[in-house]
């Protein structure tokens, strides 16, 4: 059966969670809300966080060796996202959520996972 | 601020739980394992469950009135995957999974959301 | 080889086209102009057609045999995403890329692929 | 209205040809001929290239100010799609997608949009 490391297995999580949280956030809250929610600049980086959150948690899912290149900018978008919500304020969720999925995919992204590695250049 | 029902919560979590259940084990267990895993009916009715897990949560993520029409399919699809899954064995963890999603989605499919309709025959 | 009937080939282009441009309208169109193109109950509709279209295209790409059930909720959505384009006025493009992805997966709900249930029957 | 130039308009339609072809390959050819095809490395190479390419896509589609880095990752995982499937063999027509997607990502991760930088920094 498969074997994935726990760091892993949190990554993961903390990735459907930041889907999870700014999809729903996006789409009820910002768009019944309005006003500086609704800047095109701003929709955007929530929409697009929510999908990179869940194509790197589906890389992960997959056993991919290359989860670190979705890691890397899966973090660079969480980090974004967090500092545009707490800029528009009323968000504290999104931006604690994408915070820590930004933390946990900066870390992946630096570890290359040893097994995969083996099994990547065999 | 958004609110959403207990039972549409529970279900949101069953589809991302059923989700991730499947892709995980059709990418890792069903492709290292081979044999009847992979004959290409069952792994394509794994990854079609996979993928209307994550179209149907997203749904209802949206606040949209339209998710009974996705519960419906994702119902289908999850019973299927469930029988299938049992005739083939060895993946307990993904019958129990999609049997609890598709229950729950086939209750979503029959009950009319009352607050939406309300909304979206305005 | 993979060999799939000119209907279905048909199809899919439809529904990524349709997926193309209601994302593309949506995040750009209706983000930038506002006013009506911004209530929730519409802006809702168009990123559900487009997720549903990608989904539908997806099903039909894998070969799977249950490619009627997506593009049957698709059909109901790319009608019901036309006729409210239509009522917000200014997006022609979209009433009549939504109207034909409906009409062809309509007609592939309708008709059971007559190959796949043989196989899918073995 | 929306405007966008025409090298990302190639750019999108490489990425969503690229899914199209690497995820129709991967579930209809590779599962069906089985060998090397079903190697687990290469077919989540298959699936994970689909999948990043049809997120750069959306994130291109959205008006997105970050689609440098999806289209830097989506270059890097086509280029060793593209290697693999030219390794495995009977594949060509998703050697050259991968190829022509590779090589467009790249020049567009290169290249950061001049409109969308001063709009993403006002």
């Amino acid at each position: 059966m498969h074997h994935m490391n726990s760091e892993m297995e949190e990554c993961i999580r903390l990735c459907l969670s930041c889907h999870h949280v700014c999809y729903e956030t996006a789409m009820n809250h910002c768009l019944e809300t309005g006003g500086k929610h609704l800047e095109p600049q701003h929709f955007r980086l929530m929409m697009n966080c929510a999908e990179i959150c869940q194509t790197c948690a589906n890389f992960m899912l997959s056993g991919s060796d290359l989860h670190h290149l979705t890691c890397g900018v899966c973090a660079e978008v969480c980090r974004r996202c967090a500092d545009d919500c707490e800029r528009i304020g009323d968000m504290d969720e999104c931006v604690e959520t994408c915070r820590n999925c930004a933390e946990s995919c900066a870390e992946m992204a630096d570890s290359l996972p040893k097994g995969r590695v083996v099994e990547a250049t065999r």
